[in-house]
């Protein structure tokens, strides 16, 4: 099937560019070889007699890409987003994550785990994504196994934690540079869309030692990395106090080469750079920020530089950082990105002036964050432009209707704002029909 | 029914007071003559033989106030989030707001989207509400009249709007006082649990005149009122230029008795109080803060200072503001209000300071003000104490699960991050079950 040529029929609705949907009515999208062949109002001669479903009066929009999500945290997501006004940010982190990941050193564990994890993800918007596993190689190679079996494109980390972490989810340096070779020996090449990607969790997590032997193997194995960047302002200050030969903290993964000189690099957060650090990011061609900003609101109050970032260049993509959030849907994401752009520019642009010139994230800058500026990551993907991987997702938005005639550009805007898995009706990823 | 007794069982949750969750595991709740007259742990003797709806392994919380809502403003709810970086405050209400509102002269399409309003209400957990209705008297008449079908305890009110709105939403000075007259008469004593509550929209929309005749009506029906206060911050300029010879905008509803002196009155918002202004708020015990924490954030990015009205001791109750927000879900109200407040002490309090003590929102003081909080505006109600009103809410969480066993405490948290009407299987309102 995957390789068959069809056609779908809906009102189709994309972001080539951030500043504008694309929107054709009733038009027909054409798959062929995994990739969009066409895209248009009417349906070319030479289509006539391919297989075509009809989603008439139903919305196609491109799939999602989650460039940020912590796949064994699904399990407690809710929990925590209130704590003690004395904590600092790790207590969150000692309560609820570590304790968690601790469980994936059973595999049974792990199997149920993760399999609810896809079966929910497979009725979202998502299609692509960077996960982050535990430092268990073997649960971490269950996790990219039904990743690959319920079709999804996503790169995959078994993390790297040799310092700090709690007691029964500790490995030292040796095994943790160890169990990564066997794991990309075992996996780099084992499957078509699901891949291995380096992730040292972060700075305060990994020795220099180990930091250096994962660069050897970025080299060795030239895949991808991703991690966590500037997140809390408390977190800045440990990652100093730890490493005080560096000027900020993205100086700290850039000396290893994991800032998207040699190889693509997914940092999440990045909301406090300093201007050094700001300055350092926009000449990393190879570098995506994950912003996540519902995770952002519940654990900092505040929100990245956004529009600082897209003017200079820098790929942003969009996460779910389950569970620094709640949810999966990255329509939700979508709506959040809006809100989180308006809390950065009512609390550090705008002051006290009343009428000052508004700098929030437009919705058509979010919708395209989702798709295309996280789906690029994998080349050409989140888009219905020709060669693009055919990555669909078709909604039923009757349940969202109200009394007044609606156009697509208002139908789109009500599911950013209001959609969620009863809206998904059927999802392509690839080509390949998943949901 | 409604006058019988009879007793829930299953896992009791609430806030007698903000600080903390009461939880009875597998308790009893005993609703006679509509109130709660016995919570606990065992079941007392002289129940035995009493009706009993056994809720085992469900949770039961008091209902939830709603009190700041739009009712005609439920059908575009999620459109207009974004707009265009130039526009004011007021492009959103021109927009979507006051046409939408036009057509409720129409009482066919008062009658159709009030019903859909009203189901979907119904399987929230809301059961007590204060609505703003449209200038329609008689539309205002028949959502009453659906309320009080559907068993909801409410205040609504008529709008006044005898300036500044648009065209086919208008009315002279002597028609807004003559229908709200008309309509005060009709509905003042026509229901038991759906009352009139005096609504001039704002200030910038009700005349002198308006407000010193809404003033006469309230002395003389002695009703409740409602309005908007210090919203956003080019408001408040215009609320300054419309009357020079207040000191700050809420004077411009104390010097008619409107700030909570005589008559109870809502004030929704109250973002961005003065220093005098929130001085003389502390000062009206008959004033409640209608927080609408989604709604602040979408239309300003910011959040209004409650953790400092709860220390003056203000009235704090949770709104909606349907459709500055886009949900009708409460739990989504309480998860927005923690986060509104980690928004204000992030960009208001903090500073660069990365430890800085935090004040934020705690989840029971959320969960309290979506309850207590809001239910004290009509006496005993939103709590299981005593002569409460029985206002329950029962939830099936499974949905919500993971595979470790956790607390009911937990499992609250988890509902109110995470709950939607699919977790709502029961609803008693005023001892009367309605779902």
């Amino acid at each position: 099937m995957s390789n068959e040529k069809y056609i779908l029929k809906g009102t189709i609705i994309h972001t080539p560019t951030p500043s504008a949907f694309e929107i054709i009515e009733d038009g027909y999208l054409v798959c062929s070889n995994q990739t969009v062949e066409y895209l248009g109002e009417s349906l070319p001669e030479k289509y006539q007699g391919e297989r075509l479903i009809d989603y008439t009066g139903k919305l196609i929009i491109p799939g999602m890409a989650d460039i940020h999500i912590h796949a064994p945290q699904y399990g407690f997501r809710g929990l925590g987003m209130e704590l003690d006004p004395d904590s600092t940010w790790t207590t969150w982190f000692e309560t609820y994550s570590l304790p968690e990941e601790r469980r994936y050193a059973d595999l049974e564990y792990a199997d149920k785990a993760y399999d609810k994890l896809i079966s929910d993800l497979l009725k979202t918007s998502t299609t692509r994504l960077c996960l982050f596993g535990t430092i268990h190689r073997e649960a971490t190679e269950l996790l990219m196994k039904k990743l690959d079996a319920a079709g999804f494109a996503a790169f995959v980390g078994k993390l790297n934690m040799d310092r700090n972490s709690v007691e029964g989810l500790e490995e030292t340096t040796e095994e943790s540079l160890e169990e990564t070779r066997q794991w990309l020996e075992e996996t780099a090449t084992l499957y078509d869309h699901v891949k291995p990607m380096i992730t040292p969790r972060y700075i305060p997590s990994c020795t220099d030692a180990c930091m250096e032997g994962l660069e050897r193997l970025i080299r060795e194995f030239r895949v991808p990395v991703q991690s966590h960047l500037s997140e809390a302002l408390d977190e800045i200050e440990w990652v100093k106090s730890l490493k005080p030969e560096i000027d900020f903290y993205a100086q700290g993964y850039d000396m290893y080469h994991m800032l998207g000189d040699e190889v693509p690099s997914v940092m999440a957060h990045c909301v406090y750079p300093t201007d050094e650090e700001f300055a350092l990011m926009t000449q990393r061609k190879n570098l995506w920020v994950a912003h996540c900003p519902q995770s952002n609101l519940h654990s900092t109050g505040f929100a990245a530089p956004i529009r600082r970032y897209l003017q200079a260049g820098v790929h942003v993509g969009l996460g779910s950082d389950m569970a620094g959030s709640n949810v999966l849907n990255m329509f939700r994401i979508i709506a959040d990105t809006m809100l989180a752009g308006k809390v950065y520019w009512a609390c550090k642009e705008r002051g006290d002036d009343p009428y000052a010139k508004k700098t929030y994230i437009t919705i058509s800058e979010a919708f395209y964050l989702a798709t295309k500026g996280g789906g690029s990551l994998w080349g050409n993907a989140g888009s219905f432009e020709e060669g693009f991987a055919f990555d669909a997702v078709v909604i039923d938005d009757t349940s969202l209707a109200d009394f007044n005639k609606r156009t697509a550009r208002q139908r789109i805007e009500r599911v950013i704002q209001l959609a969620d898995d009863r809206n998904i009706v059927a999802k392509y990823i690839g080509g390949k029909q998943v949901l």
